[in-house]
C-alpha cells in the first residue's frame, strides 16, 4: 500500500519543493495550511493552488489564533523588517519568528498524521538559507521526532511510528528551487512575501522575498513573483 | 523576581490541584485553556472560576478547532464509554483520546511561556491514575521538553530554558485531592465529566466522571460534585 504523507504547507518555495519531492517519491499527499491570523494570508491562496497541482488528495486549513499570544511581526502590529543584509540573516532571531511556531504547526501534523495512518509528516525547514529560526536546525527537527513517537497512540501501542522527513534540510535555496524546477514545479504558484499589498503583490524587501529573489538569481531560474507596481492579484 | 508559571487549565481536579500547587511554591500564574470543540464545554467556565479563584493574573482562552481533523469521541459524534470498569482504564486508550492533544496544548503554552518570560509550563498529568493516554507519561513530558528547549528563541539563544512542570504525575488520584484540600482548593468550583448534560451536570458514568468519584472516595472527602438529576448550572 502506498505510504501517506502529510506536508506541512505555506504555499511557499520551500514547502512546495518538499511537497513535490514526496510526491517524487510515490508518497500520497495530505496538504496540511494554518490560518492563524497572519498578515500575508495570500500564502492561503498560494497553498491551495499548489495542492491542486500536485494532485493532494485533501487539502485542509486549520483556523487557529496565534495573535492572542503576541510576540511576532507576522501576526502583531511591529513592521516587518526591510532590506537587512542578506548574511546578517542567520545571526539574529528577528521579529519574524513566531513563538514556537513550527513547535505548534508540527504538533497538529502528528494529530491529522494519526487520525489518517500517515507515516511521515513533511516539513520543508532549511538549516541553511534560513532566516534564522531555532525551529529549523536539525536538533529540533530530531527532538520532536523522538517526543512524537512517545505520544501517540499509534506510535505508542500500534506501532506506527511518524518520520518527521525534511528533504531540504541541508539544501540552498538555489538547489532547492533546482530541484523543485526538474520536478516540474510552477513556482508561479507560489508565495513567500511577509508583508504584501492589499492586492497580493510581493514587497521584494522582506527578508523572506530577498531570500527568494536570491535564490532564483543564483539557481539561474527566471523569477515568476509579481513584485510591486506589476498587476499580479492573489 | 517572582518566577512566572503557565499553567495548562482544564478546569478539572488536576490541572486545579496542579495550579495551586504552583501557587504554593510562590509562582505567578498565567492560566491557559483551550477551546477546541470539546463537547464538555462546561470544563471553560470551570476553568476561568479557578484561575480567578487561585489569583491568576491572566486567563487566556485560545479557540481552535481540533474537530477537522477527527479521530475522537471528545469532538466527534462518537458515544463517550460510560460505566467502565476502573481496572480496565489503563489498558487501552480509550475513544476519549484527542490525537496529539497534549502535544497541541503543550505547543501552545511554550509559546505563551516565551513571550511572558515564563520559565516554567505546569500541566496537571499524572500516571498512575490516568486513562490510558500515551501523552501523560513521564517518557513524553521529558522528551517534550527536550525538544522545548531546542525550538525557542528564548532557550536557544537567550538562556531562559523552559521546565515542564508535572508535580502530580506520580501521585493516585486520592493524594492529589488530598493535597489541593490541604492547599485550600474548593472542588466546587471544578469541573470533570466529558458528557455533562446541557445544564452542565456530570454524566456520573464516564471515565473522567468514575475517576472522580474513586478519588474522593478514598480521599475521604466529600465529593461536591453535581451529578445528573440535581440543579447545578455551570
Amino acid at each position: 500500500m502506498t505510504e501517506k504523507a502529510v506536508v506541512l504547507s505555506s504555499g511557499g518555495i520551500d514547502s512546495t519543493t518538499a511537497m513535490a519531492m514526496a510526491k517524487d517519491l510515490g508518497l500520497r499527499l495530505f496538504s496540511l495550511s494554518f490560518d492563524y491570523g497572519q498578515r500575508h494570508r495570500c500564502e492561503l491562496d498560494a497553498a491551495r493552488r499548489v495542492a491542486t497541482a500536485l494532485g493532494a488528495e485533501r487539502h485542509l486549513v486549520l483556523k487557529m489564533d496565534l495573535a492572542p499570544i503576541g510576540g511576532s511581526a507576522l501576526t502583531d502590529a511591529i513592521d516587518v523588517p526591510k532590506g537587512r543584509a542578506l548574511e546578517a540573516m542567520g545571526d539574529d532571531i528577528p521579529v519574524t519568528y513566531v513563538p514556537a511556531r513550527n513547535t505548534i504547526f508540527l504538533s497538529y501534523g502528528l494529530a491529522w498524521a494519526e487520525v489518517l495512518d500517515a507515516n511521515q509528516l513533511v516539513i520543508g525547514v532549511n538549516a541553511l538559507d534560513y532566516s534564522g529560526y531555532p525551529d529549523c536546525r536539525p536538533a529540533f527537527i530530531a527532538a520532536f521526532q523522538a517526543m512524537a513517537n512517545l505520544a501517540t497512540k499509534a506510535a505508542v501501542q500500534q506501532d506506527r511510528p511518524i518520520r518527521i522527513f525534511t528533504p531540504l534540510i541541508r539544501m540552498t535555496k538555489a538547489e532547492i528551487i533546482r530541484t523543485g524546477t526538474s520536478l516540474g514545479v510552477d513556482y508561479g504558484l507560489t508565495f513567500s512575501c511577509y508583508d504584501p499589498t492589499a492586492d497580493g503583490l510581493a514587497c521584494g524587501q522582506c527578508d523572506s522575498c530577498l531570500l527568494r529573489r536570491k535564490g532564483f538569481q543564483e539557481a539561474g531560474v527566471p523569477d515568476p513573483t509579481r513584485y510591486m507596481k506589476s498587476s499580479f492579484k492573489c
